[in-house]
């Protein structure tokens, strides 16, 4: 068992719920915090302070708007964001090829 | 994306420390405190905190014995303990799944 892949698993995206939020936001361009939301099941504060641990890190972008009087938040992976997060999904990755029954 | 796995992934093994002895544990029968500790180059408190939290889920035994006049600490997975661990692996296998480029 070689250990090196659970010791570079980045910290911010393996924290179970930023890892859901990371991995809805690589798979769309960008999503509204209610999308993200309603998606994860999450309460307003739970997804307001993870997603504020991802933009202080870098890794995701929020954009605030108005649409139809009502104020829209948005958010999207950064580069450095798809980079990290490709990272640690090849981590994973490793780590579940490792875990097989042979 | 189905967020369906990340809402079940197991917190006492989602911790990368836990993790790391997790899978050193399923790789063998049994390990030594100090081959883990060794091995993933943690720190004694570290590695006997997350070996207490392991032990309080009921996923890791520990045996505490005598061996040429020094005491000997192994660990091992119990029967609940590999079937978390199986579970958490295939979890984390339909992440990868989910995440991989198309």
């Amino acid at each position: 068992m070689n250990p090196e892949p659970f010791l570079h698993l980045d910290r911010v995206i393996h924290e179970k719920g930023r890892l859901a939020i990371m991995s809805m936001l690589a798979a769309s361009a960008e999503l509204s915090f209610t999308e993200l939301r309603n998606a994860l099941n999450m309460t307003d504060g739970n997804l307001t302070t993870h997603i504020r641990t991802l933009q202080e890190s870098g890794y995701v972008s929020v954009t605030k708007s108005y649409a139809k009087n009502r104020r829209l938040t948005t958010c999207s992976l950064t580069a450095a964001g798809k980079k990290a997060f490709t990272s640690y999904v090849s981590l994973l990755e490793q780590i579940v090829q490792q875990n097989k029954p042979r």
